[in-house]
């Protein structure tokens, strides 16, 4: 047990009351505004404010612990109010959540990313368990110049580790250009310049591909970032911070229906499936069919889902690929995404998973 | 089978289609607006807009229905958008509230008040079945004159429908007034001018009083309006709006701790009680103790108890009673409030339930 001053950390939603003995207890910052003293009546000290009257993401203007007890400012309180005052023991005495371990925060692109050793390495050494660890990476070219025709060297060091080529209803590998002519099926948001948002790719089938290689050969003249984010953390995240999120996220069953030219698949089960001894995530705006779900449970729908959309925005990683570069991703884990761009941006795609199917 | 028009009715947060022959089905907004053409790839098609960026309040501006389609206008879209277009063929096809029953609006203070016919009469002969309809009924004194020795006549009144007089902590009849020193326990609100939100009375009880009487003696001078709203309707409202909200309210527990100089008293469970054999609120603002709920828990928690909060004051009838005028209410179903005000205001509080207790 070592001993050391009190201190609070502030997180967006709560704040860590490191008490002095090392141990810790979060409290939301709404039940520490509804639980003060500056809405009691004089005489009687009753609680004069109702919660539902508290913004849900207020939070703390400055919050220190001076003594033996937090003190908070509020956000948007009025300049001659008091600080709110929490005497420690009080804290520790309805302490909801002590000694909670909080999620990891989210990988930065500095941690997805490596520069290759030489132009002879098109992958790290440690990719695999990249990977497995971070659910992406990103492999930089060194000289910044590759060309199409490294893709099949791409794809040999990485069936090397037991990864085989899935061949899905766009080919064997997807060129992902404006032009494209040669792959069927290119009525789809992937063979034009516009923006997609955070998705998974072929949610829509019963077994979507686990991971998915994109190789850069040329960037956009202008626009064209890449995009990753962990759904995995997310959907922790959530279940450690918003239960009732989770669960809808988790149980209500959504369509993903797509119908192409020469394709039609619908597969329809929740977001996050998250059985004990896997975690899956589907999700993709443009690929979601009309929702069928009772009445009474559209609107938690939509709310549970905005938050998690938001979630993922949030931690997401960008970043613009260059001629060269590699981007590996878990197609069970991770979303991704690109923003809009202008120009002859070309990269290409290649499914993987383990074994045959 | 009734064949007419088809028509579309507005409300908050979806929209009613009667279509040809009488049947009917509801689509949220949000739906609707996810659904719609307008934000989709000119050339493949897709949908674009993501539901996560579409306000969860979003409503039509205005909605019409021309030939065989609807259309919407939307709230805050750009006057040269397009309106949305819905074939009616379409609707019916992915109608997934077909044939839904709405609960019924509020009452009105029009609905819940009636006038005496005479001074000897302090209760309509009715009142049994309104209270047992309605939850509660207001009746006016026609001179508008009656004095605190009615309360007796009142309360003989009530006791011959099987109702007997439940004595608490504040005394056989609490005189609601801000120089009351007669009953034990005057540290409360109710014993103050200041506003008291929506609440039930007593739930810190493990068997609240079912019925109180409110029998007013003198307005205050400004202010001092009586509330009540209708805690079942809310219920069964998000019952069939939103069930997540619902679920939380019934299930979360949650602690009323009254401590006062004389009486101290600690009840744990949901805010809304609803077993298949009754119903029961119970909201107080002013005797909830820190909660303890799981970490992962308590966002959802103010966010479902803010929803309901919000519910029932907007559905709150409220009036001012004046001299002689009696409120009385179901105390397991309808929340009751009062405003604040400057004045000698006096009302006289009973409770009663059925049988000996």
């Amino acid at each position: 047990m070592s001993l050391s001053k009190p201190r609070v950390v502030s997180h967006d939603r709560f704040a860590r009351i490191v008490f002095g003995d090392g141990r810790h207890a979060d409290f939301h910052w709404i039940w520490l505004r509804h639980e003060c003293a500056l809405d009691r009546h004089p005489s009687t000290g009753e609680r004069t404010l109702c919660s539902s009257r508290i913004a849900p993401d207020l939070r703390a203007h400055y919050a220190w612990i001076d003594g033996d007890a937090l003190h908070v400012r509020w956000a948007g309180e009025r300049a001659d109010r008091a600080a709110s005052r929490y005497p420690l023991g009080w804290l520790r005495e309805h302490a909801y959540a002590p000694d909670r371990d909080d999620v990891e925060p989210a990988r930065t692109l500095a941690e997805l990313e490596t520069t290759l050793a030489s132009d002879e390495a098109l992958l790290p050494p440690d990719w695999p368990e990249r990977l497995a660890r971070d659910g992406a990476l990103i492999a930089r070219h060194p000289t910044g110049i590759t060309g199409p025709e490294h893709t099949e060297r791409l794809i040999d060091q990485i069936a090397a580790e037991g990864l085989a080529v899935i061949t899905t209803h766009f080919g064997r590998i997807e060129d992902l250009r404006t032009d494209n002519t040669t792959n069927q099926n290119t009525d789809q948001l992937g063979y034009t310049d516009a923006p997609i948002d955070l998705h998974t790719d072929q949610p829509f089938l019963d077994a979507p591909p686990r991971y998915q290689l994109l190789h850069a050969i040329r960037p956009a003249d202008e626009g064209g970032e890449s995009l990753v984010s962990d759904a995995h953390r997310a959907a922790r995240w959530l279940a450690q911070h918003d239960v009732e999120t989770y669960r809808v996220l988790t149980t209500t069953p959504v369509r993903f229906h797509r119908k192409q030219k020469a394709f039609e698949r619908l597969f329809t089960g929740p977001i996050l499936d998250a059985r004990s001894d896997r975690f899956q995530v589907r999700l993709s705006p443009f690929t979601m069919a009309p929702h069928r779900l009772p009445f009474a449970e559209m609107d938690a729908w939509y709310r549970a889902y905005a938050r998690f959309v938001r979630l993922v925005e949030e931690s997401a990683v960008r970043t613009t690929l260059r001629a060269g570069d590699v981007l590996l991703y878990d197609n069970h884990r991770m979303l991704h995404a690109r923003t809009g761009f202008r120009g002859a941006r070309w990269v290409r795609g290649v499914y993987f998973d383990r074994g045959a199917r």
